[in-house]
């Protein structure tokens, strides 16, 4: 009732081009992809403009009518399905990228542009948007910043929170968060910035963003290395992080299972080195050249196969090799299709325990399901673990149960039970294994002093 | 009267040893660098546990009693200054550098150590800790993390808030956020650490962090540059960025009125080029390796010069050379002697605007105090700008007057009234040129969310 008193006073005031119901809803608006059951929404909203957007959150205050805000949802925890009677928003039509600044190394962008145009952007203009993930062409960079997105170049640049210098938002009750700011510096007060990054919407709703921009890379060195133990993994990281002009810009770990798996299962991916080794990196270096440092790559690892920290290693060189080098990473892609109801885990640990986590973890896996398959891989760089388990022909009672066990893991290792996919509503249950009261009662207030009907993504993180 | 019971509570509770009164409190805990003039606290609490400062502040907050934590008393905008009635909480018996973690690469502390003991602790294990500024040796990190300080590294490893991967904090009921984690990537709810960061103790008192350690570089790069005018300065940085091999760890702009100040009254400074530029740069670079690193560094510079975008440039050949060129720079510390009543400002801008703003600021500081000093320079990567003013033997009427022509300066070119010293008492008045009333409002819903009787820091930032 009250929520059609809502609907209606949002279609009378704002109209029926801005506020789509029934039919007028498309399909893809109906779920993430996370495999979350979720509701058709009640209405969606697409406004043009942050005017029409706080117009908007403004009247659902009034009526206490509940908002979910949908990026590309293309997010893993269905942080962005609604509920029964929810109505979502999406910014699709603010997806322009309003300016490149190339002098001080800014872009600013609507919120519902696509990461992919915001690279492409930065890129005509000579410049590195430096984040990057699979979902690029769907996900938008107000989901990127509402998730606080990571992937594969975190260990160089960093997560998305850390790519953005000012946000405008809409808060719950319609009013205008205007900090599009594009300051490096700014100690002016809380940060409302970092607030909102990785809140899932559940505290207000990003419209714009200033994003940092970063030089082009002149050149790319990759390489796949074998190594004898997991001690051989943190040295390598540390060596090339001190010893490699320009650091690390991607250090990928992958398990030996994982190496079988793909090359059993996934078609045209050729192994990288002739021989099985305990432990696989690849690993990427960014560089201000392309003479010297590809050259000092070479040495680098020239340098470690002496000292014994590698076993053995492949150098891509052309783009094509680098190519075929990062199939094989990639081809997680293709594990939802080859492990259909597969447990997957996006945890983190400090860098030193995740030897041990990962052992005990496939240990465990292995006790209980013996016949089930355990992957293991990851951004090592960030103490990023991902964990695939499937077993019992992917079962929902066997899932949960994994669930169960590898996240009182996550626990007793004081790690966090999302690295980068975020809580969403999948993992609410175990916020505390990573959270304590104390931080739980304070986020809770947080979220009652900024959204205090509790309309912006109810359910979902706390 | 309530005041009285709260300091007889916490006596009670917690023993005279470790609640100060009277001449039991030290003179330095009076006040701080920023010259505020401040009370003596009516109390000095000095516990040695997170779980001791818990009870304290559970005490203080069922009296209503108000509560400034204290770091070094370094800071420079009064924010750890007392007002009459006021308790004053002191980390300096939590002080301790508890561990190293050479392979996840972090450094846990108590909240009292001075930033020298982490640099140094990092620095015996063969790390860098990257914050760095003048007051090292007095300054604590827990002020460092509340201030969230900036300093001359910014550039390449960011501010205090990037440093930390986790904290501990007690909050204004003594409930204590135990997230002294070492992952570089938790997606889990709200972000507590960077809410703390930069707060200026008004919503919490951190006790303990785990900070991130960075490799040691194995060179570092420095030179002088004159150049024609601010596009070449901005020239100059973007490619330094992108061509040196890690980039640049150092970019201090100077105004020409600077290099001629600096040159006339202080003694002992050598000019670090023969002619006269319309900029100055003082340029660092760190690198991976001490022979093709300084070898890429001069050839950086060659065609630099050769390009027209510097015209002259003088390269440190030895650790003298350096630090006889950063004695330039670092010659701001005799400020307040040579210019006594100096208006002094931390601003930022967009890194674009810095050239005009620039020049405005020392054209209407000309215009309305002709026979006036004004300085200008800063960390330009990080468009920091510092601007002293002097005029009319630094009357303080002379200076509010300047003050205020600088600061709206500032809101006109939408730039931040602090970019690193934070907002304390002295720049309340002007929080809102850089905020908007939306964001000030939420900032108070946060405050009072977290602090609901409003005993931490009452009366700083907003």
């Amino acid at each position: 009732m009250r929520n059609e008193q809502a609907i209606d006073a949002l279609i009378r005031v704002l109209g029926a081009d801005l506020v789509a119901t029934g039919l007028g809803i498309p399909d893809r608006r109906h779920g993430d992809w996370s495999g979350v059951p979720a509701s058709v929404p009640r209405a969606l909203l697409r406004p043009y403009s942050t005017g029409q957007l706080a117009r908007m959150l403004h009247i659902c205050n009034e009526f206490g009518q509940p908002v979910v805000a949908q990026g590309g949802l293309t997010g893993l925890a269905g942080g962005a399905c609604c509920a029964p009677g929810e109505v979502a928003v999406s910014l699709e039509r603010m997806n322009a990228v309003e300016e490149v600044d190339a002098i001080s190394g800014t872009l600013t962008a609507q919120a519902g542009c696509t990461l992919e145009a915001v690279q492409e952007a930065a890129g005509a203009a000579g410049f590195l948007f430096a984040l990057d993930l699979g979902a690029r062409g769907t996900c938008t960079i107000g989901g990127n910043l509402s998730t606080n997105a990571g992937g594969n170049r975190v260990i160089r640049y960093g997560t998305m929170r850390d790519q953005v210098l000012g946000i405008e938002a809409v808060l719950a009750d319609g009013s205008v968060i205007g900090g599009l700011h594009k300051m490096v510096k700014n100690n002016t007060g809380y940060d409302l910035r970092h607030l909102l990054a990785g809140a899932e919407g559940t505290l207000g709703i990003v419209t714009r963003v200033v994003l940092k921009l970063h030089p082009q890379p002149r050149s790319v060195s990759t390489a796949w290395c074998g190594l004898p133990n997991y001690e051989a993994v943190t040295a390598l990281l540390q060596r090339a992080q001190a010893e490699l002009p320009g650091g690390v810009s991607a250090f990928e770990v992958m398990w030996p299972g994982y190496l079988d798996f793909m090359m059993e299962k996934v078609k045209g991916l050729r192994a990288p080195l002739p021989g099985r080794h305990a432990m696989n990196v690849l690993m990427e270096s960014a560089g201000a050249d392309d003479v010297h440092h590809p050259a000092a790559f070479d040495d680098f690892l020239a340098r470690m196969l002496e000292e014994g920290v590698i076993e053995d290693a492949a150098v891509a060189r052309s783009s094509t090799d680098a190519r075929s080098l990062w199939a094989v990473r990639d081809a997680t892609a293709q594990l939802p299709v080859l492990l259909p109801g597969m447990a997957a885990f996006d945890v983190s640990f400090a860098i030193a325990d995740i030897g041990r986590a990962a052992l005990e973890c496939e240990a465990l896996l292995r006790e209980h399901w013996p016949n089930g398959t355990a992957l293991v891989y990851g951004h090592l760089g960030d103490g990023n673990l991902h964990v695939i388990a499937h077993a019992d022909g992917g079962r929902p009672e066997t899932r949960a149960q994994i669930e169960e066990r590898v996240y009182d893991l996550t626990r007793r290792y004081r790690g966090a039970v999302s690295a980068e996919h975020g809580i969403g509503l999948l993992k609410r249950k175990v916020l505390g294994h990573t959270r304590s009261p104390a931080e739980l009662a304070a986020m809770r207030a947080v979220k009652n002093a900024l959204d205090p009907k509790g309309i912006l993504n109810p359910g979902k993180v706390i």
